[in-house]
């Protein structure tokens, strides 16, 4: 276990996001580099030129997708759902009925099967079938029994629904929620929960994690989702996440796992992130119910700031960067004169839908 | 002049941003379509489903771009930095020695001449000519004798320097700042001062506006133009606004200008506006030091949402429009379980570079 970072008490007095502002109103005097977080004490900025380029890093670390995929959609009744690559769609054409590839005209495109069905309940349990068998065959890991809605958008009905961890070999679109933990502190600056994940977890064990995320199930409505979640991995009764709770917009991406796949085997993670804020009382200590969480602990903008460093030690789950990144810039806390400020803001919604 | 207009008062209690929130929480009950602005006092929404509809009739109302307009690249030195009609680059290249337009290939392409020079003091003094020119033809109005710069990206360095009511006629990327005025009130809620515009003005004559807004002028940052804008918009002293403004983002729009010009004979307006949140005392009151605004007033959450209505008879100037929907998507106003939400996160970034 990693224990969390502490930093020089220099370095932890008075990071309030005004200070930015402050400095993008003395650009001359402190450079455009100095995006965010000097000390008050100093006049020195403590980040430097370096942390917008590190919040590009963070961001384009989750949109990386080789340009030689060669990518094929994958469509239900002629609407483009997901997509896939050509070995992948091999596969699932390969596994049974649900899937057909059709490869006759100069687009070949992953479809359902007219055999898949024509009613959600069809073509779920048919498109259940081969997901299952690519399960017992090795080929899809971490089953969660977790039923996730294919949709043309979110708010369209469903095509059909899919096991949750079966989703991004379709490359269909993935919702979730990642709410930010903050808390506003006696002198006036915010800090935000943090959440170090189990050891025993299957993905990003030990990392660092936002108080409260999950992916978006059916049949739950998003804010039904933050209670639910919010209860779950951080023992939040319904009415402190009620009261402190705002839906603050969304975040995309879109990027290619291949980890432990042969050539062409690995799929699209396509997501899109619901993001909230949600203040706490200064007294309320999170607990973790589902036994997902190792430890809590705050943290203030300078050492989220300092997180976004590739070479820092102790990183933060790669998907909750951006919304971290949105949080700070939405909230004042980088002044819009440091460069490179709109391609950050562009890219934090680089995947679809957002 | 129009008044501000008045509500009922039922309608005036507790527009607190967390009812939406709960009815997010109650979709069932409530419907999908109840986004936001219930009030605490009646079950019923006050808007219903129509404002997501309206507030994306808003967000398109500044992004028209008619299919068949033919729009060609403005590049210089081969990097496209604005937008023309054929008619526009016709004239432009028949204006002076500044422009020319290569029709030689299958993209007809308008670029800066040689003869305009290569640094940025003989292209800005070479389109200069231009368009003074076209300024004594009366084919450009509202001379303002302000410079912007144009460049490949916000942040880079310029190619040249344009008068800021000639920009449009390039289609090259405008930017400017707007600022929400903001008060926390005794109940909690939040109010946002409006400004109606003078009578005398070329532009929107009387609408409404932001308590501050601005284009962006070459040789200030975004800090220093907010302050000083502040100062002359709204006779706000320097320390109040570094106080209390917080940089939250920006929005991008791209439309079709045609009015009163002969067909073919418009321009792109295309625009990232830069957005402020500026949280002011409960009793400051603006002044408007310039005579660009005849009077404020404060709304809240209901009157900004009441006034997203195409048919709302006292409307908000139009680009003011997709910076308060973006506040109130930022400020957990609106639920993410209403319908259309990500379709209008996305389309608030309908333009250029964000």
């Amino acid at each position: 276990m990693r224990p969390p970072p502490t930093l020089p008490t220099l370095m932890v007095t008075c990071l309030l996001a005004k200070v930015s502002v402050l400095r993008g109103f003395q650009p001359r005097r402190l450079s455009r580099a100095a995006a965010l977080t000097t000390s008050a004490m100093t006049a020195e900025p403590l980040h430097g030129p370096d942390l917008m380029d590190h919040m590009l890093f963070r961001i384009q670390a989750v949109n990386q997708i080789p340009y030689n995929l060669g990518l094929i959609d994958f469509t239900v009744s002629g609407r483009p759902v997901g997509k896939v690559t050509p070995k992948v769609a091999e596969r699932l054409a390969s596994s049974g009925a649900a899937f057909e590839l059709s490869t006759g005209t100069n687009t070949p495109t992953l479809t359902l099967s007219n055999a898949a069905g024509v009613t959600v309940e069809q073509r779920t349990k048919a498109v259940s079938a081969v997901m299952e068998r690519l399960r017992d065959e090795g080929y899809i890991a971490g089953w969660r029994d977790e039923l996730f809605k294919v949709a043309e958008q979110f708010d369209s009905p469903p095509l059909f629904m899919v096991e949750r961890a079966a989703a991004p070999l379709l490359g269909v679109i993935e919702y979730g929620i990642h709410i930010n933990g903050l808390v506003k502190e006696d002198d006036g600056s915010t800090r935000m929960w943090m959440a170090r994940r189990s050891q025993s977890k299957s993905k990003f064990p030990g990392y660092l994690d936002h108080i409260v995320a999950g992916g978006q199930p059916a049949g739950l409505s998003l804010m039904e989702n933050c209670i639910k979640e919010c209860n779950e991995e951080a023992g939040l009764p319904s009415d402190i996440t009620l009261q402190g709770i705002q839906p603050a917009g969304a975040i995309s991406y879109e990027c290619y796992v291949g980890d432990n796949k042969p050539p062409g085997e690995g799929f699209l993670s396509r997501c899109v992130l619901f993001c909230f804020d949600l203040w706490l009382p200064q007294d309320f200590v999170p607990v973790a119910n589902d036994g997902e969480v190792e430890s809590f602990f705050k943290w203030n903008t300078e050492d989220l700031a300092r997180s976004m460093d590739p070479n820092f030690d102790d990183p933060i789950k790669p998907n909750c960067y951006p919304v971290i990144i949105d949080y700070l810039l939405r909230s004042g806390a980088i002044s819009p004169d440091s460069p490179k400020y709109l391609q950050i803001l562009k890219s934090l919604r680089s995947g679809p839908c957002c």
